[in-house]
């Protein structure tokens, strides 16, 4: 794989055959926006590359892997752990040009989309039939199916809806070489070779780049209600979310937000949220009303035999979306505060088994206090299990004591809970030191099936540790905040 | 990989030092018994070799992989594709004594075996618990939770509940090369690396051992409630099964079971079911009694419209467990009646989109009868689109024709319904053939993968169309029954 930048010309006019002068671009301030992505880190392409079909895709990877340039896939930059950058430079791929539903087919409950179709837009469509594509992940409004199934995005209905990966049927997807592979089946059942549709979710643009995605839908719930309980301590709430569970009822979401995450909240409402220390929301959701309201009734009860100190039972659809939009743009809010005097750095994703939920929740803010985090913000998709710190330190002169609240946290979730390093957001860079630590000798393997697809590596080098293992979490920093 | 068996003794020696001389065997009756599964294929295995741990599995895959000794691990031998013989001669590793329930754990909803545990055998534990692993093959009372994992089982449950993948969570496995590697996590959630839980599921076999496996179960339904429908036609039938999914309920079960398959059921039950012609068995279940009947009494309205002749609803516990056990016999029956003039040798495995189901049923009749099936016996889980047909040739004399038939029938699946060659049985040798026709370039991107794990090719070799694709279907005939 080439590090260096080949002649700007020689891209603009290679890349401008296959997709027109129009769809590149070299310029340096384009180069600059693209060096960012929700992340802390920083990585900036050599062009920017808006393919519009397959047949240019095929023709963009072939001349990149001759000419090992690393190619980078992006969908709406909305990453949180630097999977969208062109960390070892290379050609952006912007793949917001290949936005089309190509079916919608109720009767097979399908969908077949391109990859840079926005996840908000589809379900608009999806909703015209009352249907919809359940995962929504925080970035809902401008995220891409693309990038959701790279990343095999989460959210808020998790819980009882599943993540991405549980919903994608089949891609296409097309390789360096210029193979075109399909994957998966229209039948909802095959047992029929290894599963590549899996393997690539997930994969965050290391083996190729996906061109169709076919994906599962579901009937739009018709009744939905939410509640939310204020509680003394989040040891409180996360016992009351264990209890939940265990009653029997699946919420379709349980948040778990702390009072620094609900100051982040409130300001963008109209009508404040009564949060305070530690609080739930949760929704209920279902095709029946009595039993809608049967299991929120039942949730409230359990909120209050865990000592909730308030509880507030909403019908109101206008509430009820506020309420999520405002927990949706909670991550944004925080790195939004950077410049003022919190700086969250570290966006941490961890996931742990249910039944531990309370106990970690204690835990990993002592372990990150004990390793010199001055402040911890908790919030979270506390139902299945995953736990958001965002930790505030100042990058100029704490990357050291960073690494070390990072390592801390990450060791106790692999160590003593058998979590996961990231529930959601993906590796990128960010999760990439930690990758030995979940996976062991097993990584090891993950290098040789991209080598399968991939034997160049030209495919978004640089991340999940696959090539590399970075020794910090806070490598390719933005230079004008700090950092390498 | 050696095709030539070294000599016995040598075997019998070096695997005795590992797992002791009780649990080797090179005689030749319990060889021969080892030679055939559930399948129309036979491969006598060199030796047979009983781990009863991941240690002892270790030192047995160093060894064969120094010695290019084939190892075929099995469960319990009821697969349909032939993917638990010796095909390529070597070592049968019998999974059975590692049994263990290593954990249950209620809290987190999830259970930790042993890969040789029968299927049954961990339902009972469950119960116990008021818990069930919901996927129910046919071959439940015997089938191993390993074989379910390594073929991506599926069952009369999985239009409800899903197949064995939605349900595994982590595995441990040994490669050939001694290398122990631990996948997946007891988060619920996990967007860490690659997905190579999914990629050991369903894959036969064919890289490397499974010796642990995290499930998640679910709490046992409280309440059920079958009914059985007799339809004039199969598409009748067809066309009811996706009125049912149209009308918003998912049943728990929902089986197509055509006269002759009706008739290979009833001898062994004490009180005949009413079939027909066409029929339908369906299912509900849930936690709240009124929901399961209002479901049920809509599938039976639906059945009605859809012009059903008789319609029986029955709640007895007694009567609903005979009619399941008799159609979890159903193959195996169909495979019995071979000496009674109807000879199925090939038991079909399609899946289908579920809105196609009505077409299909008919049209897949109708080419096998082109490509001259003198008798085609139909049965399925018709909610999930998957379609078993059983057909009857003479293979001592009609190869050709039963190739005809096959491919016939896979490629209408594959060309003109986008369907799966293999919804639930596994592909082993019976359906490699057809590897290149469902997967195409993909297909070599499979056989690249197994060489990152098994480089030499010793895990269950030739099956899957992963080291050579297979004219015939009706390769490695039992010599007794006729084939080459």
């Amino acid at each position: 794989m080439s590090s260096k930048a080949p002649d700007q010309n020689f891209l603009f006019e290679n890349f401008s055959k296959i997709v027109g002068k129009d769809d590149v671009s070299v310029d340096e301030t384009e180069l600059f926006a693209y060096s960012l992505d929700a992340s802390n880190h920083q990585g900036e392409p050599w062009a920017i590359v808006r393919p519009e079909n397959r047949d240019e895709l095929v023709q963009i990877l072939k001349f990149c892997n001759e000419q090992r340039i690393p190619v980078n896939p992006r969908g709406a930059g909305t990453s949180f752990a630097g999977q969208a950058l062109a960390l070892k430079g290379g050609v952006m791929l912007d793949m917001r040009k290949m936005n089309r539903i190509k079916e919608i087919n109720i009767g097979d409950r399908t969908v077949v989309v391109e990859p840079g179709i926005v996840y908000s837009k589809l379900n608009e469509e999806l909703a015209k039939y009352g249907y919809s594509f359940p995962p929504e992940p925080g970035s809902a409004m401008s995220c891409t199916i693309g990038g959701m199934v790279s990343n095999n995005a989460g959210g808020i209905r998790a819980i009882k809806y599943g993540v991405t990966r549980d919903f994608v049927m089949g891609l296409e997807a097309v390789l360096p070489n210029g193979d075109v592979i399909r994957t998966g089946s229209r039948s909802i059942k095959t047992s029929s070779g290894y599963d590549l549709t899996r393997l690539f979710v997930g994969s965050e643009g290391t083996l190729g780049v996906i061109t169709e995605i076919t994906l599962k839908i579901l009937p739009k719930p018709k009744h939905v209600q939410v509640l939310i309980a204020v509680f003394k301590t989040a040891v409180d709430a996360g016992k009351a979310a264990s209890q939940i569970i265990n009653s029997g009822i699946t919420p379709s979401a349980m948040e778990f937000v702390d009072q620094f995450t609900a100051a982040a909240m409130n300001p963008g409402l109209s009508k404040p949220l009564p949060l305070g220390e530690a609080n739930l929301m949760i929704e209920t959701d279902g095709t029946e009303e009595d039993i809608v309201k049967a299991e929120m009734e039942k949730a409230a009860k359990v909120c209050q035999e865990s000592g909730a100190l308030e509880i507030k039972v909403s019908q109101d659809p206008e509430e009820r979306l506020q309420m999520w939009r405002a927990r949706d743009s909670v991550t944004t809010r925080l790195m939004q505060l950077r410049g003022e005097g919190m700086v969250p750095y570290a966006i941490v994703d961890t996931g742990v088994p249910i039944s531990r939920v309370p106990e970690a929740l204690r835990e990993l803010k002592d372990v990150a206090k004990k390793a010199g985090a001055p402040l911890i913000v908790m919030f979270g998709h506390i139902g299945d299990g995953n736990i958001h710190l965002a930790l505030s330190i100042d990058p100029t002169k704490e990357l050291e004591k960073g690494d070390k609240i990072a390592r801390s946290i990450m060791e106790t979730v692999i160590n003593k809970y058998r979590g996961t390093i990231t529930a959601e957001h993906g590796v990128g860079l960010s999760k990439a030191p930690f990758m030995p630590l979940e996976h062991g000798v097993a990584l090891n393997y993950m290098s040789k099936i991209k080598k399968v697809f991939d034997p160049n590596g030209i495919m978004n080098p640089g991340i999940m540790g696959l090539d590399e293992i970075p020794q910090s979490t806070f490598t390719h920093m933005p230079k004008k905040i700090g950092g390498s």
